[in-house]
């Protein structure tokens, strides 16, 4: 009997085949797997097995900051030494489908705690081509709508 | 033979069936179909539409602000008062999986451009019942890790 990985689901078991027969299924677990593996890897320090899931000509950008690192071993120092600190993640939601998936972790460090969202892009090997990074912050409402949205 | 509906791909023809077999993808296909009119329909400013493809009970947050509207009549309200301008939105990317879907839109007012994020979750009727939304601003990188990623 196989047995499927779902984000947010863990392992199921698939009695009759049917999952696996679909491999536009097949990609969006493996995204979404490939994307908790990364997560996992990143909590870990386990660069090894981070560099392991990226492409080798992998490319992250920061929309907010406009900020870019191109290929494997810049991205791997990018993520090693330009978070120096003693943070944590934990992963939120992953949602995915065919060979895109995102994520939303919850980021942690020194009691203070920031959403993280991205976007991901498997290649045709299964491995994360393209990162779209995005860390949305604080802000007040804007005062013409207060009469419009609680708060909480 | 059936047609299905699938973001980014538009219609498609589905020979052997095999796509509309399983509920999973039904309901993925449904996410992001829902979605996408969902942000057609505030496009064009069709309030009944807009409502129609929410919940009774939908519940809108936006964790930066901490802004939250409850029910469909305040909903309507807050998106149809809440934004006066002469605004205008295009959808960038939609991935969805089972009742879930997120979607990366461009929202352009008075020639200037934000990236808003969200994260729909739909009830068993197929409306959409909770909406998480992020608005990531531009900020600038942090000075530690400038020798580690480019700009653009």
């Amino acid at each position: 009997m196989p047995v499927l990985w779902f984000p947010g689901a863990g392992l199921v078991s698939d009695p009759v085949g049917s999952l696996s027969r679909m491999s536009s299924t097949d990609q969006a677990r493996d995204a979404g797997r490939t994307v908790a593996e990364y997560w996992a890897a990143a909590e870990s320090r386990d660069w090894a097995a981070f560099g392991a899931l990226v492409a080798e000509d992998v490319v992250y950008e920061a929309p907010q900051s406009r900020e870019r690192v191109s290929g494997r071993e810049a991205y791997i120092r990018f993520n090693a030494e330009g978070f120096p600190g003693g943070w944590h993640l934990a992963v939120q939601r992953i949602v995915s489908q065919g060979q895109t998936a995102v994520s939303m972790i919850e980021f942690t460090e020194e009691g203070t705690s920031q959403t993280g969202l991205c976007f991901f892009d498997l290649d045709g090997d299964g491995r994360i081509a393209r990162i779209t990074d995005f860390w949305p912050e604080p802000y007040e409402p804007p005062a013409g709508r207060a009469h419009l949205a609680g708060r909480y």
